[in-house]
């Protein structure tokens, strides 16, 4: 295996060292395009941290990985796409126990060391016999990162995958990222899944706690259509193939933290700029809330708005359906101090809309990336959150696929 | 004024005796369209019932109406369109008050016995001179209910109005009813308006629990975009005159209870059919929940669902999108045991899909209004839920008019 270098970054999710993957065509799309990646530590077990769907019809392989990936045993990760394992009954989990057991046997490790995930259609079982033949017949690299996370795709115009080396007081570690696309962008297909790699050594718990937190602003901060999959798993693994140990008390671990979460919030936009029929996102930022559950609520309320994606489709600086929204988020605030902005135009101010440039705003909206602001003065907490706009083509998209 | 005879149910809310109703063009709408009205209590003061916004930008009509309702002292309802009051800061709530002076002179009664609801553009401050004008030349009538219904109007595509007349061991009851369309159905014109009338005595007590728990059935049960307005407000008014008095005991209580019920479920009904772009009703029932919240929790996250309204839209029957939806509820519930209808095909049994007739269910779902029945054998609770389909058009009108 080659020792990562410059150029190593531009494989993504294989960037860290220690780390190969590989893609394979196994027939479950009918395009043919790849539809099987296996992610692999070939520098021992992992740790590992997740955040999965809070959906109550969770799929068999979120329910198997939430078993596994605490243990710090992690080596493999074996992800389909074109048909999801959900909504599956007892077939389902099988058919995960099944597709670990094969990659453990190719891979020469533990079942209970392969992780397992799937994206794609629901309700219809996985044609066991080709991904099987897949997985047997798939050749694992460490260039073969952008491979992978070109077959975990789905209806995502684009791949999604980057990667970052960072120097620290200790050495240099890497990180790696792929993920494919939120927000039930294709019919039946729903689930966001990511994957992080790094070549630092962390322990699980401390891996655990991050990956969450950096979900809880990133991935769990944008909205699409506000449906939430069955499939959904945000998965990071640290194989320590540096050498480089990180603890919360090191004095590189807040810029570990820092450049893993620019990562997550680059691959959370990438998601949202990626969705069906999106034209273009804006982003939400609440200041001065009194809870950080607040501004998040108030950010996503927002950001969930039918409306308020209409009114961005149309460049429409309409402040009474942010106010609406902010209004009937879960937040407690004083609505009489609250002000709203839309780019650097105030469009209300202490809870009262004020005269403003309506064609400034508006022009502001145009942009692929438009900026709202709120400022509740009720404490000193915040946060951002990102949405699409609605358009016409996503309602195209997703009623008329099956006439 | 005429006593209420046969023909007399056509006049909606001025069905029941002692009621009285007016509507005027103030000039707000730029149509010239009425834009007015007043309901009014000829027999004496009414003991009310109301269930308001919980928007926290709640409109100062919905506050000052908040502080009123309950003092079984109210007479009379005036109510503008055309121009929310909302957002308007101290402004809006002198308004409010002069608004319910105003009328109070005209009719002869207290301010503090003058409700006062508002609905239409959110941000822009009244125009005092037109509405005071409008008011003072305003004529009331028993006759006047279906005008009244009109002028409540904002973008909704017709005059939502109903009455009933119920005979009961102790005599007869007529019940009124109007309202006005919900769900943002045109650029921020948000409000669900509601108001009932009856000539029956209840008490204020339980005509407030009755209006509740109806409205939590029927208003609280539909679901256009998921957008909730800062002026919603639903009112009932008992002002006796028909000499029938109804308590909780009486034998005729639960006649009543049904035929307020019905009346709220219909024109719920008729808004999501009114809403703007909406071309299908969609009717969810949830029955075996462990929970009333539970059911409800599941009926709402179906008809809100943005990717089932699509689908809907399709005539698709996308049982993974139901599943998801229903996963993603609040509700608590066992996946393993879930059956899901679509009409009278069954598409899921025991959280798993089953074969199906397609075009069954597709044809099923192009009905104006089709039915999915979801069975989660996990408790006695069942609630149902009203949702329209989202239609190409809904995103055109509310992202392209200001443009």
């Amino acid at each position: 295996m080659t020792k990562p270098d410059s150029t190593s970054l531009e494989y993504g999710i294989t960037a860290p060292m220690g780390f190969v993957a590989g893609a394979n065509s196994c027939g479950i799309k009918p395009s043919g395009s790849s539809d099987l990646a296996i992610l692999h530590s070939t520098a021992g077990p992992c740790s590992a941290g997740a955040v999965f769907t809070t959906n109550r019809f969770a799929s068999p392989t979120v329910r198997y990985c939430k078993s596994l990936v605490n243990t710090g045993r992690v080596r493999s990760v074996v992800i389909n796409s074109g048909n999801a394992n959900a909504a599956t009954g007892q077939q389902g989990m099988q058919n995960t126990i099944d597709m670990a057991t094969i990659t453990a046997k190719l891979l020469g490790v533990e079942q209970n060391e392969v992780l397992v995930a799937s994206t794609g259609l629901i309700g219809v079982p996985l044609p066991m016999e080709k991904i099987a033949n897949g997985i047997n017949n798939i050749s694992l690299s460490p260039e073969a990162g952008p491979a992978a996370a070109q077959a975990i795709l789905t209806t995502d115009k684009s791949p999604k995958h980057s990667s970052v080396e960072i120097a620290l007081p200790t050495g240099r570690v890497r990180i790696g990222a792929m993920c494919k696309g939120a927000g039930m962008i294709h019919p039946n297909m729903a689930t966001m899944l990511a994957f992080f790699t790094t070549d630092a050594h962390i322990e699980t718990k401390t891996l655990q706690t991050l990956i969450s937190e950096i979900s809880d602003r990133t991935f769990n901060m944008i909205s699409i259509d506000g449906d939430s999959s069955t499939n959904d798993m945000t998965v990071a693994l640290a194989n320590g193939a540096s050498g480089v140990r990180l603890n919360p008390e090191d004095s590189g671990f807040q810029k570990f933290t820092e450049a893993l979460s620019a990562l997550a919030e680059h691959l959370a936009i990438e998601i949202v700029k990626g969705a069906e029929g999106a034209t273009r996102v804006f982003e939400v930022t609440v200041n001065g809330a009194s809870s950080m559950s607040d501004a998040r609520s108030i950010a996503r309320s927002i950001t969930s708005s039918t409306l308020m994606k209409a009114a961005v489709h149309g460049a429409d600086p309409n402040f009474g359906r942010t106010l609406c929204a902010i209004g009937y988020s879960e937040a407690i605030f004083n609505p009489n101090v609250v002000d709203l902005w839309i780019g650097n135009t105030q469009v209300m101010e202490q809870g009262i809309p004020i005269d403003f440039d309506e064609s400034l705003a508006s022009n502001h909206l145009e942009q692929p990336t438009s900026t709202l602001r709120v400022e509740l003065h009720s404490g000193n907490y915040s946060a951002t959150g990102w949405g699409c706009d609605l358009s016409t083509e996503y309602v195209s998209f997703n009623s008329e696929y099956s006439t």
